[in-house]
């Protein structure tokens, strides 16, 4: 937001409002996947508020320690929520791309710094502490957010006949490894879901078979 | 979804992933506000997402009945997160249009009709019940999340000096009318915000004086 905007409003809802004006910025940020009905790239936002309508749908199959623990529902939303918005200043990363993950995280935590600290001192605090809860992965709801996270990506590639699966000429075993590392600890149910249709995906000619071994 | 996909699971599962797949068109349901950040239009899934982001930093600005009277922020988010997904049948309807309210609620319920019931049945109920309490407006987390449908667009046209009413050549008269209607119910707080820099906005030629009396 331009310093010399003067919101005739208090200093507190002014920081608010320039955080909510600086996150537009996330429509911006392209990702790798495609849409399913329309011939382009989809960004860090729809992919969002997709995530989170995931959320909503599809909470019953979350892992959790018992039958009677019930994952918070409104805290994984806000989980979902804020987990990509240092993509504005870090870009988004492809889940198959050679890259450095502490390099990944470091330039992440630097965007976390920047972007959270435009909001007053304690909510800035709250959200960063929503934002390292999500990288931490050590409560359920930040497990089941991640598995919501891949699964996402996986059905846009299935359902656009594996448009960037077959760019990269990605193997199964790759995306096997990838779902088995990053959505059987937050969903069992899902992670298997996705697992079992992925001979399938290699009949279609989404995904290239297993390399064979040298 | 292709009616002929065999997705080896359960029917349940297959009908949840039917409704996600078929979530994806909001990306494409166009809105007149242009981004803040970029030369186009923006879809509604990003809108949603917004509106998501703004509840989460504005929460403490909803009208309560009384301090002890907290906002459910978790039901407030699921409301937010649904409210616009009828326009993917239904299509957008521009706030400052000629439009017959009653036709565009029932476009917008057969719209919920067919969408919501691609869902198993009482997850089918639930969602039309959350939809349902935001078009009725009788809660305060209905009334706060409506309040937030429409500072969104206030601020991307504020900080795109103007384009769509520009465009549309709206006077003042009729935006203090719309958020009178609309965001006081749901937060006095900032309902005073967006009245008080009108004048602003029409000093700066971002929108009309109000039309003289005839």
């Amino acid at each position: 937001m331009p310093d010399n905007i003067d919101l005739k409003c208090s200093h507190r809802l002014t920081e608010q409002i320039g955080f909510i004006v600086e996150m537009d910025k996330l429509k911006n940020i392209l990702r790798e996947t495609r849409l399913v009905f329309q011939q382009r790239l989809e960004n860090d936002a729809e992919h969002t508020w997709h995530l989170a309508m995931m959320v909503m749908v599809l909470a019953e199959y979350a892992n959790t320690p018992d039958p009677q623990t019930k994952l918070d529902l409104g805290k994984t939303l806000q989980l979902v929520l804020l987990h990509d918005v240092v993509e504005i200043d870090a870009g988004d990363v492809f889940s198959y791309a050679d890259f450095d993950p502490a390099e990944k995280h470091h330039k992440e935590c630097l965007a976390a710094d920047r972007l959270f600290n435009l909001l007053p001192g304690e909510q800035a605090k709250h959200f960063r502490d929503l934002w390292n809860e999500y990288e931490d992965q050590q409560t359920i709801e930040a497990r089941f957010a991640r598995s919501i996270d891949r699964l996402q990506p996986f059905l846009l590639n299935y359902f656009t006949n594996g448009y960037t699966w077959r760019k990269y000429n990605i193997t199964v075993d790759r995306v096997k490894n990838h779902i088995l590392r990053d959505m059987k600890p937050g969903s069992e149910a899902l992670w298997r879901f996705v697992d079992n249709i992925l001979d399938d995906a290699v009949a279609k000619g989404m995904l290239l078979p297993e390399a064979a071994e040298a």
